[in-house]
């Protein structure tokens, strides 16, 4: 599945994507029939629903998808059909499919998101270590203001990382099994009694590696949460895309992406294409996120009337694109030339605007100005920002996350 | 192009999937081409481009679109090298292929919403008048207000959809070309005249059959009035979603689908899955809508640094899901099932608080209150409301629009 | 009423405060007033209804307007205690108050707004006219790509202007009459007749100079409509706002807010504040503009339960800062300088890279690159741009609007 | 100060107003002032800025904001003239003061919501133990499903509240104190030394009672984790409101508000005046949180040149709106009439209905349907939802907060 109009779509290959989503789907009808077998209700049968449907099937699907709103009902039926088991789904609703289908996607994809997270992480403990002393002007509103270095930068985007990455690290995924209107009426039925509804929730919970907790058919906080984290995500990179494509200005660049982009006719082009890439994503995720917000502000009865459908593609492409987003910052970041030269050189040329504020302190204490770069805490702040990144790299070491 | 998590999507089929944008950019170059053969500028070789790139060659052009960030090069590439005429895209840059590209899309996309438009206005101006008499409560904040006729509330709708169906109907579809900074200088370089490029832009709008205009690279009002239209639909159409859910709820229904979705369990249920996915649209749209201005107010320099990027997936998906919407709202007005007694009798059980206004003013004037339903300009409403609606009919009698 | 929290919203002083909703509230009450009379249907008393509710009674609607959840009800309250006029109010409901003062709020802004696109559209066009030879790099995604001129610039902003100004002076400002449900049938037992009612809504809005429409209590495009025209006025003045920031970078400025910002300790600065505050409101605006959207699709019954209340201060704030952002557009563009000697300067040190296109053009046709500046049609655009600025100056000659 | 188009608004009286702002800044310049003296940099004048500017200096504040584009400066200005104290604000930048006193006045309006929380909780515990029991119908996109109880439904009221309490008790206030760039370049020259500048930010980061944390001029996770809390709360009410509105509507009437909002002209009226206003908050929020991430995410340099600014209102708006949703939702909850007969009525007349998907089941495992309400884990679920509820009002029993 290509996206020409998301450039960079293939770093999120198959994640949210009608097969995964599928996939997904086939994932929780299995662990929930599982359960069934495993607390002594369904007959064993060995019963593989994985392959017996796949990406032939989509069209059909997603054709019969529309009469009851969503693609849970036609994928039990192929399965009921094809696996001539009548015990798959028995107990569930469409809903507890299409939500633990999605948490299932957007955990995959908070697995691709950490790594990214985490690199950026050691890249940026790098820059910042690395350029603590270089000199730069620091800018407040556009304008010269007093000095600061590319490694203080680099230390305020490691900060905003961490905090993001802590974020995502700590998102919970629950599965959703409720049943018709969030009481497990049906699982009841089934198993004859409350205590092997309840077992059978919990071995399939288990079996997904999703947390077990109460329906929230009509409260999710479970999916604004994950999308704020996102969003999280991309306002952090939003800001370090924001200052490479003011520090790359032609006539003033100070920082460049090793492998920038061309053009066909003008030879000399050096476009920061990933960071306007990224920027993209930090003004588009704003909105999807918030379309979670309303949707969850909309929840009504036992399944909301609209409000649920539209969280769906919400929640994929916020996912998607934030995977983009972080594989295009873990490049820029790994691959951005730092020109201290240039920087010194902007920094000593302006030096006089730059201190005029250490004059004017000196000024009215009394004193002379201080010698040296007017760096303030600069190193202690760099410090400070590596100190709690190691820390974090030490409790996120990898591989945190495996697949089950 | 299948899409799992947006049921009823098969509606929009074709419309800005990859296949149908990327046979846009191909008549664009091939608009250019021909108006560069057409001032006499370039050879006439009769290249004919349609054909050359394929759906087999979207992997690659996704891929080889990361790099500069935008579709327009690959395809460039591709066509130059199987054409063998190296003329294709001179004078042209990526963002007059992307955009105007996306002009054609969407054009494509209100070309199918608009006898859609038509539909629901025929229809509703049957409903408003079958049903003028059709007494029922009126609701205002969820309660019994004063009586009103179904008539007059499928008025009230037709009144909404007959604005949106104006606005859509107006809306301009300009060709972009300026090339590299919005000043058409490779053009006049190429053509070796002012006058020249001017005739081959003109030449290739006219052939695209778009509006020629200045180039607008960063002055984006043609992309938000497009957005702000399509959201006023979804806006029109999430009233007629919300009554009917509101008057189709089990114990008080007045209204029904004909055709409504079903559970595997539960044989009585008679879901209102039409007017639930159109509000979903509904709610989505607005934040789509919105993306659009704010990736407008950002765009900066001659070209913008990734709010341009922004527009071309939130324009895509705001046509695609509006498109489908559309065909759910037609479908649904078409089907819709009034169960005039059921009103009747709600509102005659109701009689005594939906006349309480009116025994309140009576006494206030102190004569006696009126004989009859106390509908006050019902009629008259619907007949202005049928007679504004029998008028755009007329102005936009079908077919009004032709692919070129 | 002063806002710290948006630093110079004192010139939006006056329009939708508090005083000025009441002000508006009590002119519809006046005209329906004074429209029963004219239609003979209400005694004649004289009853002027201004100067009896002011500031001094808010603290009491305020806290009286929420049990029913609108302003209306209190205002009634107080203006027939004070009148001694039993027939304030009688035939109209409270969105009738509300949305009608609403309108007359928003014409206000509006009237302020006209006069100040028209006077940046001046300032522009000589803006366009006097730098159109004057030589800048043109840039795209930050990178110095082809040529510009100042002027071409100009011209380019001029566009986004004047299609905002149109789309705002046509905007329509509708009356809301319709009662309780839209049936307008209170109207009708107090006058005793379809047509005496009718009339009444006539004399009523033609007293308050606005249009005679179909009740639209759940039809909201007239507020959208607002909303829209609203954003795309700060749509185009972003990108304004956005140029002039990154042209003002201290080290390359070619722009400048004649009067900039300054800090205490900082005596160098000269902050592009201006532009830096129509910034603000560019991105704040967007998703105000969505909420009546969202707003609008949410409506149902006959008066919805919660998407109608929060349009009032939505569009109270979308107007008020729209207006603020208004002046400080004109204000920066009128005190704009530009310093041409700065951007041939850069454009000249910048020559081989900003002709690179047109030697890859000459060496593709196999001719001599043409002599000049390579401005390719920058003359004929800005010529276009002036030519269409002008006769939309000469359609909008001042003073075209007077508040009734 | 008065907000007619927010009725309600008067439960956050104080809260983020002009006057509230201003103290709050006043109050950061005194705790840096106090730290100045107790680090022994400044001398120990006993300055008290305390009440030296006041609300009868607003307009003159607000004025001479613009210039600069924040109210600091003026603020600055005034209290040295007044104080006869030089070293007020020596040291710090205009966003320390800004953005520290954004933090006072979040935390101020977090304690305001606290306690509502709380109270919302020990209500929502009441209600679904009292009405565990108390059949009413299952509804799924409106239609008949399965029986639940109100209880249940209040459970998961339950559940959404306490999710979002914990949330919002579990944000952090971090001080802002960073000098121009964020280096406290200023405060080190000031103190003469970095170990007595980090000391003066820890004298004043205890004073008001905030976190000591590394500068984030430009990283406002910050504030759009407060912007999540609050979006999250009114989410929670959001469903609360809507399952209100539902459930009240005439005809099918099963809960009301304990005092309802009326009509001067419809006595019958009982309008969930309050439950209306809540739904407006809900739709109202989404869009002020996205704003403050899209805010996040265009931040750059080392003070964002129109990015930060746009959060100030957004988040002023947010909190106070929060707030009196907080209270309608508290006062809703605690006045509800749950009318359980009505309840059971609907639920027996649909009885064979809801109770489809039973004999389906029973069909299906080839058994006898089971006795009873067909409840399925409804106590379970309650009891679990209880004890979550009650273990949160452990871990945050009242007074948990005190304003320094």
């Amino acid at each position: 599945m290509t996206d020409l109009l998301w450039p960079g779509m293939v770093h999120a290959d198959g994640l949210f994507g009608d097969r995964h989503y599928l996939e997904a789907m086939v994932a929780v009808e299995q662990a929930w029939l599982d359960a069934l077998v495993e607390v002594g209700v369904a007959p064993d049968r060995g019963t593989d629903l994985r392959g017996l449907v796949d990406e032939i099937d989509l069209a059909d699907i997603a054709r019969d998808s529309e009469p009851g709103g969503n693609p849970a009902q036609p994928v039990v039926t192929l399965l009921r059909e094809r696996s001539s088991n009548g015990w798959v789904h028995r107990g569930l609703t469409s809903q507890d499919v299409v939500d633990t289908a999605l948490i299932l996607c957007a955990r995959a994809a908070v697995h691709r998101l950490l790594p990214e997270l985490r690199d950026q992480v050691s890249t940026l403990v790098d820059l910042a270590d690395r350029y603590r002393g270089a000199l730069m002007p620091g800018r407040t509103l556009t304008q010269h203001a007093v000095p600061i270095t590319f490694g203080l930068k680099a230390a305020n985007w490691l900060t905003g990382v961490v905090a993001s990455a802590e974020r995502t690290a700590a998102l919970g995924f629950p599965v959703q099994i409720g049943g018709a209107a969030g009481t497990l009426s049906a699982a009841v039925e089934l198993t004859g009694s409350a205590t092997t509804a309840r077992e059978a929730v919990g071995s399939a919970a288990a079996a997904l590696g999703l947390d077990e907790v109460l329906p929230w058919h009509t409260m999710r906080s479970p999916i604004t949460a994950i999308g704020d984290a996102l969003v999280s995500a991309t306002d952090a990179w939003g800001v370090i895309a924001a200052d490479v494509t003011a520090m790359s200005r032609s006539g003033s660049r100070i920082v460049s992406d090793a492998t920038p982009g061309g053009s066909s006719t003008m030879p000399h082009k050096q476009n920061p294409t990933r960071a306007v890439l990224i920027r993209r994503a930090a003004i588009a995720n704003p909105p999807l996120g918030q379309t979670l917000h309303a949707a969850a502000a909309l929840a009504v009865d036992e399944r909301p009337d609209g409000a649920w459908h539209v969280e769906w593609p919400m929640l994929a492409d916020l996912a998607r694109r934030t995977v983009v987003a972080g594989v295009h910052t873990s490049q820029l970041l790994s691959g951005l030339r730092v020109d201290d030269v240039a920087m010194a050189r902007q920094a000593r040329s302006a030096w006089s605007d730059l201190t005029a504020e250490r004059t004017s302190i000196a000024s009215f204490v009394g004193t002379e100005p201080s010698d040296g770069d007017y760096l303030g805490l600069t190193d202690f702040i760099v410090d400070r920002a590596l100190a709690e990144a190691t820390a974090f790299l030490e409790r996120n070491a990898a591989p945190i996350y495996k697949e089950k």
